[in-house]
């Protein structure tokens, strides 16, 4: 399901930050399944799985905004930027689900479920190399060595991660670290890139946008981990909690009152299903979720703020409906 | 141990294949253990892991001495090309030991069973954006669409492998498509990058000599599967048949008389000990193991022939030495 059907279903009018990129962004979706023909049907069916399954798109679409935001234009170069994103953050999440041991994704089992972790090793890599492969097309490696750059932090951000499992000392800087590298790195350079390719003064300010709206849409990725459900989530709730990976609400919880029983639940690495019972109640209190929307408010409060220092054009209107949609998104 | 020792210690006279570039070689060694202090030392520790077991280099090698066929210069770009073609087929060792279940890789525990499986998916993922960042260095697109295009194929081979283990139907135009596309691609595109770096118009012949030289390597490869020992090779004896990885040797024991009977065999996927110590008895026979000999040199004449068909340079006793290496080796 495209994303544009998405989030007609789930919002009753067709967001703002979707329609003036429409067109684009339809190509980019289908030049995601185009051009496979070459190779095994079993490579190209595990690698092109997530995309049909949908997916919110989000990173191709604050790429082509970017570009309306440097200069109104979105060339054919920013449509190959944009579909190069979406193959390396698809790659990244085929990659994940094995460390997670993830079920589901998508409202679908994951690549590493439908089939198994080697298929996914393969088809991950496959992406990877696709993207790379698009990248090249625009011819700049400035570009390249930017999107190597990132992957190589994002591995970085993925063994914190890893070793910092059911770690109760986790430090807010730790996860801080971690969401950036993780995360917000690949929309900070899709960003970045895409002033690159317009040939825009606003470098910087399209490269904090991108940092610190895709901070604001983790914190709120790691909310949901907690108070969306499964069917909504498209995975299940409290998968991060169960794979140790303690998160901003886990971390304000064990910053309450509830910190020392929270701490003892963790410690368990939920043998039973009474202490994950237990710790996502804590977890789940008011108090932490509001803490964490905050957060998350914060980030995009500079996101806003760097919009802000720029010239005005009218796509701006556009950038302000899309990181609202972070903020208020329940899936 | 870098290759410069380790071939000291296999034969009595350092190989002239290595004399004529080992300044570069060392340069080429010396950069892939660089540059890595910002990253999480786990990370760099499972990355750099197989650089430190040693490897023959023959990829660098013979990018090296690709680069004086055509010209006899070899230029820092030549050394860079060098140094990213060594991270992406170590990435792809990593990856592959996940998917093969291998449990040593140069005499020592594969990274998936010194770390784990999480470990290895990360650390490949790290070297193959690390040998794309060395990639984009030499400023040439052409050079990144290559690679990206040959990792693309050579996940199509690895699927292809994988879906036909115990396949004794397995034709040997299979055989030869999964080499092509497992090994020697690399191979074939590191020479061709050599030659489109020193501007020579035998771009077509140096991606002819990898080509063919890396079937020859693989088809030696697949012979010491079974030939060699554990300790010379590295890894265990008969690990590609218990993985059920029918090559050459195999398909020619499949071939013989004694095909019937090693059809059972393969089709009991070895569940017990005797039916592997049969099987590769079997296998083992001279006249299997002459067959794969000779498709080797097959594949090692096509090369000479194309190495014969270009003005003569004095590298070209180096490539005949270093192509004689690959047929003799017996690790």
């Amino acid at each position: 399901m495209c994303i544009i059907k998405r989030i007609k279903m789930k919002v009753t009018k067709q967001p703002f930050f979707i329609e003036v990129i429409r067109p684009q962004l339809k190509e980019v979706e289908k030049k995601l399944l185009a051009d496979l023909g070459t190779y095994n049907k079993v490579l190209t069916e595990a690698a092109t799985y997530l995309f049909k399954a949908g997916g919110k798109h989000l990173r191709p679409v604050l790429t082509l905004l970017i570009a309306r935001m440097c200069g109104n234009q979105i060339t054919s170069d920013h449509i190959t930027l944009a579909i190069s994103i979406e193959l390396l953050h698809t790659a990244t999440l085929i990659h994940d689900d094995i460390i997670d041991m993830s079920p589901m994704r998508r409202g679908l089992p994951s690549v590493n479920f439908k089939w198994n972790d080697k298929i996914s090793v393969i088809a991950g890599d496959f992406l990877l190399a696709r993207s790379s492969y698009y990248i090249s097309k625009i011819g700049n490696t400035r570009l390249n060595k930017l999107f190597a750059k990132a992957v190589m932090d994002m591995c970085d951000g993925e063994i914190l991660q890893l070793l910092q499992r059911y770690e109760i000392e986790t430090a807010f800087e730790d996860y801080l670290k971690k969401t950036e590298r993780k995360t917000a790195l690949l929309m900070a350079v899709g960003a970045l890139a895409s002033s690159i390719i317009s040939r825009s003064p606003y470098e910087k300010a399209a490269y904090d946008i991108g940092l610190n709206i895709g901070i604001a849409f983790q914190v709120i990725d790691d909310i949901l981990d907690f108070s969306s459900d499964n069917k909504k989530l498209g995975k299940p709730v409290g998968n991060d909690l169960l794979q140790g990976n303690l998160t901003a609400p886990v971390l304000y919880a064990l910053d309450s009152a509830d910190g020392k029983r929270l701490k003892e639940l963790i410690e368990t690495k939920f043998s039973d299903k009474e202490s994950i019972g237990e710790a996502l109640e804590i977890i789940n209190k008011p108090q932490n979720m509001d803490k964490a929307k905050n957060l998350a408010q914060h980030y995009a409060n500079l996101a806003y703020g760097t919009l802000n220092s720029i010239p005005v054009t009218e796509t701006h209107a556009a950038l302000d409906d899309l990181f609202k949609f972070i903020l208020v998104r329940s899936y």
